[in-house]
C-alpha cells in the first residue's frame, strides 16, 4: 500500500518534469503528453527490453498510463502554479529515483545477473526516462552534465549489495538502498557536492 | 491484394519523407538510405520490440527493405521532380498512418492488451518512424509541434473501438478505423484545425 | 585467444572514441562513462534486441563493462596523451568494425535470416554504437555524413556472402569478410574515396 503510494508519487514527479521540459520547448498537447509518458516509463521500458520482458511493464498495467495522462492534463491546466511546487517536485523526484533504482536491481537479481549489471539496470530504470525526455527535446541529457543524480543511484545500489553482504535481511537492505539513494542526492544538493571536474580549462 | 498495394504505398511515402528530410540535412547516400529505412520501419520495429515479437517484422520480410532501398534510389535520382509529387505524397502518407494505426491496434489485440494500450501501439506504429527520423536528423520531432497528425491516429483508433462496441463486424470496424484516421487528418489539414494552444504568450 | 584480444582492442577503441566525443561536449564523469559504454556496446545491444536475444550480450558478460570502465578511467587520466594514439585508435576502430560486422552477420545466420538482413545486422553491430553516441551528444551521426565507414561494413559483408557462394570454407570466408571491411576502409581513407555526391549545389 505504502509502496504503491510512493511509486505513484515518483511517476507523477517524473511526468511533471517531462511536462515542464516539453512546455519550455513549446510542444503541442500531444508532444507534451508523449514527453510526460516517456519520462515516467522510459527507464522501466528500456530495462524490460534489455531483460527480454515483453510486453513491457506499462502495457500490462495501463493504469500507470492513465495516471500520467491525468497528471499531464492537470499540470498543463495549472501550469502557473507549478513553480510553487518546486520543492515538493524535487522531493518526489528524489524519492522516485531511489525507488526505481531498487526496483531495477530486484528485476536484475530475479534474472540471475551479477551485481554490477543489476546496479546498471537500477540506474537505467531511474535515469533513462529523463535521458529519453532530453533526447526527444533535442538537448544533451541533463544528467550527463549535472551534479550528483545518476551517481546517487549507482552509489545507493552499491550500498544495497554491501548491506546484503553484511547480513541484513532482504527487506532492510531494500529499504536501506532506497534511503541511501535519496540521502546521497539530498546531501549532494544541500552541500553542493559534485563529481570531480575532468577539465583543466574553464568551459569556453 | 488491395491491402498489399496500399501497404506498399504507405511504405513508399514514408521512405520518401525520410529521403527529403535527410537530403535537407545534406547527409551522404548511406545516411539518406538509413533515414528512409528508419522512417518506414521504425514505428513497426518499436511496436514489435515492446510486444516482444522478434526477430522484428522487417527482418522476416526483407522485401520491404528492397522496396525502401529502391524508393530511395529513385527519389535521389529524380529529386528535382519530387516537388511535383507533394500532393500524392501527402495522400500516401495519410493513407499510410491510417493503415499502420490499425495494424498496430490489431497486434495489440492479438497480445491481449487493453484498448488504450492498443491505441498507443497503433499510434507508435504510425508515428514513431517519423520521430526516429527527426531524432537522427537532430530535430525536435515535427509531430510534437505540428497540427493534427498523431492525434488523428489516436482519435481514429478510439473510433475503431467505438465501432466494435457498437456491434460492427471486425472487417467493417477495421476499415472504418482506417477511414477515420485518414478523414480526420484530411479535414484537419483542409480546415486548418489544430490542437488547443497551451501557451498564453506568443512564441518568442 | 587471438579472437578475444582483437575483440578487446575493438571494444577499447570504441570506448575511447566515446570518451573523446563526450569530453568535447564537456560532460561530467558519469556522462563520459555512459557515452563510452553506449559507443562500445550500443550496436550489439540493438542487434540483440532486434533478434530477440535477451538479456542482451553485455548483461551476461559483465567483464566487457569492466574493460570499458577501466578504459574510460585511463582515457580520462591520460587525456593529454590520447592525441599521440590517433593512428593506433584509427586502426583498432577499423579492426573493430570489421570484426563486429562479421559477428553480427553470424548471429543473423544463426537466426535463419536472409543475407541482406544479415548484412544489415552486421552493419548495425559495427556502426550503431557510434550513432547512439552522437545522438546522446546531440549531433547528427557522423557516419551519415562521413566518407566510407558503414559502407565498408556493407561491402565487406556482401563479399563474405560472395566468398561463401564461391565455395570458401566457413572460416576462410569469415576471416576474408573481416579483412575486406578493414581493407575497404583503409583504402578509402588512404585514397580519399567517398560515396558519390548527391547534391548539385555546394553546401551552404
Amino acid at each position: 500500500m505504502l509502496y504503491t503510494v510512493v511509486d505513484l508519487l515518483g511517476v507523477i514527479a517524473f511526468a511533471i518534469s517531462g511536462v515542464l521540459v516539453a512546455m519550455e520547448k513549446r510542444l503541442d498537447l500531444f508532444g507534451v503528453g508523449i514527453i510526460a509518458l516517456v519520462t515516467s516509463i522510459g527507464g522501466g521500458t528500456l530495462r524490460d527490453l534489455l531483460l527480454g520482458y515483453a510486453p513491457v511493464d506499462w502495457m500490462r498495467h495501463p493504469h500507470i498510463v492513465y495516471v500520467i495522462l491525468l497528471t499531464t492534463t492537470l499540470a498543463v491546466l495549472f501550469q502557473s502554479r507549478l513553480k510553487n511546487l518546486r520543492t515538493s517536485l524535487f522531493l518526489f523526484d528524489t524519492i522516485g529515483i531511489g525507488l526505481y533504482t531498487l526496483v531495477g536491481i530486484e528485476k536484475g537479481l530475479d534474472a540471475g545477473l551479477s551485481p554490477v549489471i543489476c546496479i546498471a539496470l537500477g540506474t537505467i530504470t531511474a535515469c533513462f526516462g529523463g535521458v529519453l525526455r532530453d533526447i526527444l527535446c533535442n538537448e544533451i541529457p541533463v544528467i550527463f552534465r549535472r551534479e550528483i543524480y545518476a551517481s546517487a543511484c549507482i552509489a545507493g545500489g552499491g550500498l544495497y549489495f554491501l548491506f546484503v553482504a553484511a547480513g541484513l535481511s532482504a527487506v532492510y537492505a531494500y529499504v536501506g538502498g532506497i534511503a541511501a539513494v535519496i540521502l546521497i542526492r539530498l546531501l549532494a544538493v544541500r552541500f553542493g557536492i559534485g563529481l570531480p571536474n575532468l577539465y583543466r580549462n574553464p568551459a569556453g
